[in-house]
């Protein structure tokens, strides 16, 4: 990808330092790639069309269709196929009446989301659902680790770096990217697993958090950079 | 101000919906205005001469010298001639070596900072000193609520809403609204009591932030705005 | 109940100072009552039986079957009634080789513990099962509270009150309640509702915990109380 | 010491299953032993003389005189001699009013403590002072890990055991060591550096732990424990 750089970085250049991983203590992190937000008949694509404002998103859920969820799909593939561990994050509250859920999604505005357990439009879409046994985080939140047992979970697994994707960019992405540094985990955000209202946003927040918070990487860089640390360490191991 | 207003908030306006708040209940955090980030003889600032860049950081020293340390200043004066809370978040660690350091704030590149109490560096700014009795609380990360007590002591004083300001805006600031919006409580961000590298960096996190996770007020609206509340409330009680 | 009460409190007599309680900021926490732990055909009762030592725990698996079961279903059956917050705790791993769980209840010994979401040892009791939208935390410790989210569920509730049940007394009931007045709410622990392996460990926690970190009250000393509370309110509503 | 054991571990072995620690990876924790508390002199001394109780607290004084300082020194004498890392909780708050303490240490009753910082009864016995380096944690809540930044420090500084005393045994000391133990830490508890109320407490307690949460060790036990790691780590080093 092109060098994503602000002004702090020019400042003080990383050099070469590259980031090392292990793939056993990697996990992927799905977030919010649910039914309500990103499928063209959920909720959310209902409401614009009802006001009229659904070419404004048009973009958005192109991007979705045709960038997101491919490159999601081809994320967990490759994790899956190489038994790493793969995690999903999702607004979900537990009672109907969303009483348990946290202020910042019971606010007038955007934020505010009702979304119970067992509501379809809580589901991942169904190209990126999860195996049976993979982790499923509920919150309420936009941080997958604010008020939840993620973070807990990560570390009695050994997780040292998390690979993040989903929606949106500079929303609920960037506060879980956020949370993820601030928790001592190396981040990789793959961009073009990602989407935002606008390519603006998006844009902004990715520029904003590479380097200092994550790694901003593709979906193929992704699997090339996680593929060379498997072979190196089988290499290694014989 | 400008109605700073993301797509996300054209969908579903909020309307005339306005912020409540109690002031007895409010606290001012002012986020790393410390010598060492915000000086002209800071380290920072000697380390961009060394390197030949620091005309391109002027912009970012002019904003703190002319308009975010005289608004922090206005706001300390204007907290506690009403008797509000005032607390400060800053960067420091314990030991001289940094072991205790988050690793966020341990790997190379901007975020390295190795910043022990009791360094000058440390220090807030002269014209921001907290008083003997303000809580001052330290961290090795962006968020002041990560890996800190910070969220405990404002639950323990039943504050609810947080006016927050300080440096720089894109990074510890926006981490800081992120996380308290997450953990529920209100929050006013100060746009001209804050700066970042670029006013590019600085527009687009705000703009980012504003409605979802803060209300955004320039430092004239913000003492309005809790000035009218305290009126209100003493005609109540009389 | 008899009064229970350390040298700490004979040093420093809380008077008559009662506990206040809303019960609508109240909420029933029922811990660890499933079938693994407390059915007298669960695998503790099978392991117990296998090893000899069976008789050493008839009088535990007595305790709950004519003490702790029915008086853990009248309080679910007077919370429901009133409609008064209903949550439980239990010991419950996501994967199914338990690589999730935390180290206390992964390393050798008693605590040592793998019991996969989905496993009939992980359900509640049939007597006391959940209802369908009440809340159950899944943990891998002994506090419902630590690595979960139970603590923000309860404040985004507005829960100010927690009366705590369950076993055992001494460990994962002892640390829940701990916890619980640590993070700032009341207690009201149901000596009669939990049991321990012992009669001598359960009454020197309770007695340690008295006072200090709750109120101890039998069932029908609970029901009594809340229902006061109810009734007053009721009153002055009209 | 003599073997404390619950029904627990009589019916779960843990066979020879002996502690594994790396020195390197171990911290000290000394958990309030402050003047108010210990001090024949402190305040909790003379308000016990002027109830005319204090004939009840002799034996707990004694006991903080000739067995809990004096290991206590035993042991930071170790821990600094060979750079392991020494730590310490304690009570205390920022305001002078209290206002940011937790509940549990603001109700009526034996917990409730108004401490600030600065206060000479706020300190560490004089035996017992902290070096400047030695990081002295804050707290208004019985266990050392609730609401601080204390297992965040832990963490950042690759801790893994900690080995801890102090007082009072069954309130603060107990809390600590169930929360390090759900929070994935290894205890050895010192039970020669602790005291309670009476040594019924202390006992009752101590035995509830062992195993399940903690090592119990005496002060002799636990240096040789230590010593011979670090033993057999420099010869393998050789």
């Amino acid at each position: 990808m092109d060098k994503l750089q602000t002004l702090y970085y020019e400042f003080i250049p990383t050099g070469e330092a590259k980031m090392k991983i292990d793939p056993a203590k990697t996990a992927l992190l799905v977030v919010d790639m649910q039914n309500q937000f990103i499928s063209r008949d959920g909720l959310d694509a209902q409401v614009a069309r009802e006001k009229g404002m659904f070419d404004k998103w048009e973009s958005f859920y192109d991007r979705i269709d045709n960038v997101a969820i491919p490159n999601n799909k081809k994320l967990l593939d490759f994790f899956r196929a190489n038994q790493l561990e793969v995690t999903f994050g999702r607004i979900a509250c537990h009672h109907k009446d969303g009483r348990d859920r946290s202020p910042v999604q019971r606010r007038p505005g955007w934020n505010n989301i009702l979304l119970p357990i067992g509501d379809p439009g809580a589901e991942m879409v169904d190209e990126l659902k999860p195996l049976e046994d993979e982790i499923v985080v509920n919150k309420t939140t936009d941080s997958v680790l604010s008020g939840t047992n993620y973070e807990f979970l990560l570390r009695n697994m050994g997780i040292e770096t998390v690979v993040c994707t989903g929606v949106v960019t500079d929303q609920c992405v960037a506060s879980t990217v956020r949370s993820l540094a601030d928790a001592g985990f190396e981040v990789i955000l793959v961009e073009d697993a990602c989407a935002a209202a606008t390519k603006e946003l998006h844009d902004a927040e990715i520029m904003i958090m590479n380097q200092i918070y994550c790694q901003v990487m593709s979906t193929d860089e992704t699997i090339q950079f996680i593929s060379e640390e498997i072979e190196q360490r089988s290499v290694v191991q014989k």
